[in-house]
């Protein structure tokens, strides 16, 4: 009961707007991970964030908590520079799958712990698991081993990994409390730091296929974890970028990792190389590595680290990808510019012909998805095919082509050319 | 699944402030005490009504999905017209244990189902329990029993009055989302509607010994329950009344239901008639009921009813009261004109004697409690006895006599007298 009074007042004070201090913060984390904090008490508190906030300290101090309530790697036995990435989720977003042997092809280490997709946006693992024999769990010391000599590595988080972020996620999710700016920073900058990398870059999406669908809020969030990161001793930066048009032009597992491998063959979509090579540069510079990852992805480089990091967890590289039994084509309504091509309907279809998941437990068809035939800025004949639905159970054609109706915009004029790096985000302390 | 889909939107809705409809009400309601909806969800939705609080239209709807949770008493073959009071609680608060008789032995029937008190507010079930032979709970039967015969019953809710509050007052109170005004009104409202009552009387507490410390919110907590009594059908009125002082001299159990019993043989604390009288004359006339109470307690009609309706429970009115073994006076320290007398530090004090209890489980000592030997606006010396504290156990003296440090003002002017009965509310509608 004193421990349930001491819940109860700290609950009412961040709910009045009082500021919890760093032992509040820790005591109540602990508390949480180690369920001597009821859920309810929990979601509350939550509640109580989304409205109130948490100033800059709290948050250090709830993120600091989040990465005390698991082991913090060590990578330091790592030679190279380590670096890593996250994207805060978009339609047809495989770009870990070639950035991160890229970056390590141009000499740094890429420690990316990754998660699966839930809803519209897929996951990375989820994607790697179209690759026959390609596994997502590797031991601790299996990730550090392929780290120091792949140089990159892509695998699920172990159970130790900041824990009390998956039970708050998981809380989260059901309590309509997920959309709390300091809570999705310190859950995803929680996860980044115990991870261990030295340097982190991250790609916040803005759009309407994104999780932060205004300028304000995703720029609010990027600088939040910039300093969430750098207040943590990992040198970190952000890169807002667009998501109104899916990435490339697939959206689904296999169907993103054979765009992938088209880019690090040399002839991926050009937007997709575009924020590839931008994060890559930046991941460089955070590195310290003076290298043209550009270069890296002309003479094959990337591609063989690539087939190393696939192998190097059972994958087989030369091995076909699996192809959908079902397909069918959308064609064009009229003749015109393609205006645009909405990012949440594309992840939406994909979503429901299978590649996506409703809840966590669900399974993903390796072989759904979506294929963009043409993309924003292109000229299209009426009747001309647009996009491409795959799946393996027919029944589930119909509700994603109902997804993706009113998708798609054609108009007499080419669209203004948009950029697709909006913005970048990067704190120096001066003192 | 789809429930707990459909229960995150709602959340989702009241967070960002749209308006749950009264079909999202009554299926939250019903699924939450059905135990269809988790616990960790509702207390993130009281929250964001913590927040956003609850359109009148949907406070009617949480209400009436309240009083829908279980059974509306039917007290049609009452013969008499039936009105009851509530108060929102104060620290000496005995007015039902004289108003019921009073009112009753006026002509009307006062179905009071009460509580139990939890902090420094006692509960009226708690001090008549000090009657020996007294009990609290009646099946429905007796209760509709001794209200036609008696005229008045005090007695315990069954557990089918709005179990739905009863398992979201639990809720509330663990996750800091107690003081929310439409939460608060619908927890009492739904219980005065579901007793059956045709009208109501409300004792609205303001002051420091009152859960509204401020007339703003008093106010507004009184206005929202008379608007929701009206519109449920019952006739209602509040009254908001001064809780700076405690109310009569006695604070406790046994202490306050001698005090009561003063009052009923005319020889009470002129605040705590005042006070009672007032709230009499408010019911008798939403009963429509002619006839002036101050006789009926001048005439002992009142106090042959109190004896009647103790009886009518098992309880012998003639057997003395039961006294605390161990007293301590707290003298006043100068001379001059009492100011104040804090009403929460005796309510304070009484409960650390062991008149009320922490958690809802724990016993309450029938004989712990504080007698004020003055009251604000008397001239005092130096010396003289101020309070009187009563225990069974004398180890918790000291504790008591602590929280009433600085509640005791004394001043070379005699204080501005202060208004028990600060406004009366009540809406009428026309059209």
């Amino acid at each position: 009961m004193t421990e349930a009074r001491s819940v109860i007042d700290l609950i009412r004070a961040k709910r009045d707007g009082r500021e919890l201090t760093d032992d509040d913060i820790a005591w109540l984390i602990a508390a949480y991970t180690a369920g001597e904090i009821a859920d309810e008490q929990m979601s509350a508190l939550a509640m109580a964030i989304f409205f109130r906030g948490l100033s800059p300290a709290e948050l250090r101090a709830w993120t600091d908590a989040m990465v005390a309530s698991g082991t913090r790697l060590d990578l330091s036995g790592v030679p190279a520079p380590t670096v890593d990435k996250h994207s805060t989720g978009g339609v047809g977003d495989k770009v870990s799958l070639i950035l991160a042997p890229l970056v390590a092809a141009c000499g740094a280490a890429v420690p990316q712990l990754s998660g699966r997709g839930l809803g519209h946006t897929g996951g990375t693992l989820d994607k790697l698991e179209a690759v026959p024999g390609w596994r997502a769990r590797l031991s601790g010391r299996e990730f550090v081993a392929n780290l120091a000599t792949v140089g990159c590595v892509i695998c699920a988080a172990g159970d130790d990994l900041a824990p009390a972020d998956r039970k708050l996620y998981a809380l989260r999710d059901v309590t309509g409390t997920v959309e709390s700016i300091p809570l999705i920073a310190s859950s995803i900058m929680s996860k980044k730091i115990a991870e261990g990398t030295a340097a982190l870059v991250l790609d916040v999406k803005v759009g309407s296929g994104a999780f932060m669908r205004a300028i304000g809020p995703a720029r609010e969030l990027a600088e939040t974890m910039v300093r969430l990161g750098t207040a943590a001793g990992v040198r970190t930066t952000a890169l807002l970028t667009a998501m109104d048009t899916p990435l490339g032009r697939a959206a689904g597992n296999a169907v993103e990792v054979a765009e992938a491998i088209d880019v690090l063959n040399g002839r991926g979509p050009a937007d997709l190389t575009e924020i590839t090579l931008a994060l890559a540069r930046e991941m460089l510079d955070l590195a310290g590595i003076d290298a043209d990852p550009a270069a890296a992805l002309a003479d094959g480089r990337a591609l063989a680290k690539y087939r190393q990091m696939i192998a190097a967890q059972g994958g087989d590289p030369d091995a076909p990808l699996p192809e959908a039994t079902h397909k069918r084509v959308l064609p064009a309504a009229t003749s015109g510019w393609l205006m645009a091509m909405d990012a949440l309907a594309v992840g939406l279809a994909a979503w429901r012909l299978g590649a996506g998941r409703a809840r966590k437990e669900d399974p993903v068809s390796a072989t759904a998805g979506v294929i963009c035939l043409a993309k924003p800025g292109e000229k299209v004949e009426a009747g001309q095919p647009l996009l491409e639905l795959r799946t393996e159970e027919p029944g589930r054609l119909a509700g994603a082509a109902e997804a993706l109706a009113g998708a798609v915009e054609i108009g007499p004029e080419p669209p203004e050319p948009r950029p697709l790096v909006i913005e970048r985000i990067n704190i120096e302390r001066i003192n």
